[in-house]
């Protein structure tokens, strides 16, 4: 099979970026749908991508002294409906456990769609006195909340993710909290997965549903549509007081804690693939790739070829997540393309006359630049490649993203730059949520966040005229 | 608090081993009850135990050519009902989603006791030649089974779990897998839990339900009471028939795939309670054990006490899984009673004196050993001490469970031993149901396994008398 069919099988990303997504998560062998429906399997290629995450992440939180439990799946209704607008928001999206063990429950379990209210009613039980803050935990686990259109990674109604829920004797050192973990995701989304992050706090209208506060890490995609990375939230005593979360101070007084969340999700792994795939599929940022390299001999069956390969592989497996690819019923070009619809960032190409010649072929897949390299410095070059690699990808999606930023001082501007570059559109904002709810009915953009660095860009609202003072970033979503 | 009222908190094992188990994992803060009822919250000291148990297996299996994927955690009824005999065994314990997203569900969904199921039909959906085998996939995950009495750890609602499911071209390959993963779960328990183990088969009767066999690495607990640490099904062609997992064979005929499945579980937490703790509560293996290390400053107020300690710590941090105790609300003695609550390998104790004479005091939990040790030796007789602790409680164990082993020829003697020595009682038998049954209503023990390793202990069975050419193992069970 030819470049040219082999590609045809992916929906051209420009013409149909839906369907892109969605040939390149089934082809790449990243997921499959199942019969639970809007449910989806995750497949080793994109689990592998999920535990680079988790990895990189919790080494990263067990730093700033974060503990991992686990605690039930089955959340009782009673409990889920303590705090008010946390029930208003989660009820509709909930699945029940009604019947078990052979019979009707008395009360029902809701799976959990987020576990403040489960977290909240424990802490309650063990904290008594300000030694005991603070407690800082985290669960690695699944999530369901039953969506009514899901994608594949982006929105599907159970989800993997950590969540992590804190509480702390002082305010001061729960919004610290918050904001410590929104700089971790925004270090493993830059630093791991080569994707350049928004910070910023959100808005009232698009907090979470008993937050104080919620502050965010925002990623722009390849069409130009916002993605919401990760979140922390500030909770201040919104749940303590309800669940009771009380504490001895050190005046002897009793307190209600300070509480937070935060949480990152397998929506990571959409967030990848729609921010750095192209026409030839999959470009995985050589830092999260499941396979770095991929080693494929050419001209197979000549003498010591085969030897080669695997000697190089040998080598460079000590260094490298790296794969040799011996499928003899395949031809070079077909492995070639097929490791490029994988986003593989590096392909090996080793042939009877780079034997002789004592060198190996390098083929980059972010920029499919080729270079020959001498194999006594075929493992340098290689770690300096994936690097390179890294910088270059994220470099181009911080230069898309520039791109695709533009500024509006009319509510007509936002329609106009949204419908000619769908991107981040920067405005003031009065701060009202009339004017919010107008942008959202006009431009169809939400507000992605009040970022936290700032610029005064005119003087007033661009919906209502009024005095605007905070800058505001807005973009349709995922 | 003195060391006698520190210990009378904890049941005496001797006692009242139920309440003893119950009052470690509180007291020691490993797990808790929660509103949600026969589920636990397993809290920080208990959930760092299970991840080194996946770190260490997970390993394992990734050398072995496992790949981990995450499937849905819903299964509907229809799927479910696909296998027979698995239906038979597992409906009347699961939990079922009835309705979500507002409305009622057309189809019930059930959360996964295990996902057979699903794997099957997946597999049915990507198998289609015998170069896409073998697919050796598992994941780590929740399940929940709606037991009618639970126990933390031990039988719980909700557990986590590793599920492995594989397919292959051949009987031979899967039934090696089968083993080979056993072998994985004996290595796990003996070299890292310190717990020896006994493999065998089990029974037709106390197989996995819809499996053509199962294997089983069995362990005894300090009451004398089996547990089974981990099981291995070899499942032929019972679950790829219904659900068609079939392939083109290497001469070009359509074939049904060979199946597997394996799992260890959060149980292993109870085990590891069970098999070594004492009177002072946990006991934890050097290998899995959270907190290898505890340093413990005496006389923290004098001069250069804490800063001895503090520099210790710094050093030793960068080898072991080590904690510095500088609380200064609580006494020396009651530091040293708490973690030898909590199960901490070693202490290192260090006052003015041994400071004076460059040396500090070493105690293992194990065997409530002193020694002193120059401060210049440290970092090297902690590393020794460890691994003679690992070996001391894997010994330990051992002679535990040649003491509880008996051999038996009739019914009255199976009684007696298990009256006088509860253990493991060796036996032949005939290999009908109807014995087994037998022994279960006379005994209470339950037949653990027919081990790999066989004797010739008699010509006959105990039960009927008549031939009996395998040699089979009973135990009362967890």
């Amino acid at each position: 099979m030819g470049k040219e069919e082999f590609v045809k099988e992916i929906t051209n990303i420009e013409e149909d970026f839906a369907q892109w997504y969605t040939d390149v998560v089934k082809k790449a062998e990243l997921a499959d749908y199942t019969d639970t429906k809007g449910c989806i399997a995750i497949r080793p290629y994109g689990y592998a991508i999920w535990e680079n995450i988790q990895k990189y992440a919790d080494e990263k939180f067990k730093e700033v002294g974060v503990e991992n439990v686990y605690f039930p799946v089955l959340i009782s209704e009673n409990l889920l409906q303590k705090e008010e607008e946390h029930v208003e928001g989660f009820a509709p999206e909930v699945a029940w456990v009604t019947e078990a063990g052979g019979e009707k429950l008395e009360e029902r379990y809701c799976i959990r769609p987020t576990s403040e209210t489960m977290f909240s009613t424990l802490y309650s039980k063990w904290l008594s006195s300000w030694r005991d803050l603070p407690m800082v935990y985290n669960q690695w686990c699944n999530v369901l909340r039953w969506e009514k259109e899901t994608r594949p990674f982006l929105r599907s109604r159970e989800f993997l993710w950590q969540e992590g829920h804190t509480i702390h004797e002082t305010a001061k050192e729960a919004e610290e909290r918050t904001i410590q973990m929104l700089d971790i995701y925004a270090d493993v989304i830059e630093n791991l997965l080569a994707i350049p992050v928004l910070k910023g706090r959100k808005t009232v209208k698009e907090q979470f549903a008993g937050a104080v506060a919620t502050y965010t890490v925002e990623s722009l995609m390849h069409d130009g549509r916002a993605l919401q990375a990760g979140t922390s939230h500030y909770f201040g005593q919104n749940f303590t007081k309800p669940f009771e979360v009380k504490f001895q101070n050190r005046e002897g007084k009793e307190e209600y804690a300070y509480q937070t969340s935060w949480g990152i999700s397998t929506r990571l792994i959409g967030a990848v693939i729609m921010a750095h795939g192209d026409n030839r599929g999959l470009k995985l940022p050589p830092k999260v790739a499941p396979i770095q390299v991929v080693i494929v001999p050419v001209a197979m069956h000549k003498e010591g070829v085969k030897e080669k390969a695997t000697e190089l592989y040998e080598n460079l497996k000590k260094k490298f997540r790296i794969k040799l690819d011996l499928r003899d019923n395949y031809t070079p070009g077909f492995k070639f393309n097929d490791w490029e619809m994988r986003g593989v960032p590096v392909r090996v190409e080793i042939g009877p006359r780079d034997i002789e010649n004592g060198v190996a072929m390098l083929v980059r897949r972010d920029t499919l630049e080729k270079e020959t390299v001498e194999l006594s410095n075929l493992e340098n070059r290689i770690e300096e490649l994936l690097n390179e690699i890294h910088t270059s990808m994220y470099n181009e999606c911080l230069k898309r993203r520039e791109e695709k930023t533009t500024v509006a001082y009319t509510l007509d501007e936002m329609v106009k730059n949204l419908e000619e570059n769908q991107g981040y559109v920067k405005t003031m904002w009065c701060g009202d949520v009339a004017c919010e709810e107008k942008v959202k009915e006009v431009t169809g953009a939400h507000s992605r966040c009040m970022p936290f660095e700032q610029e005064h860009l005119a003087d007033t609202c661009p919906v209502c005229g009024k005095k605007a003072e905070k800058m505001i970033i807005w973009g349709r979503q995922y």
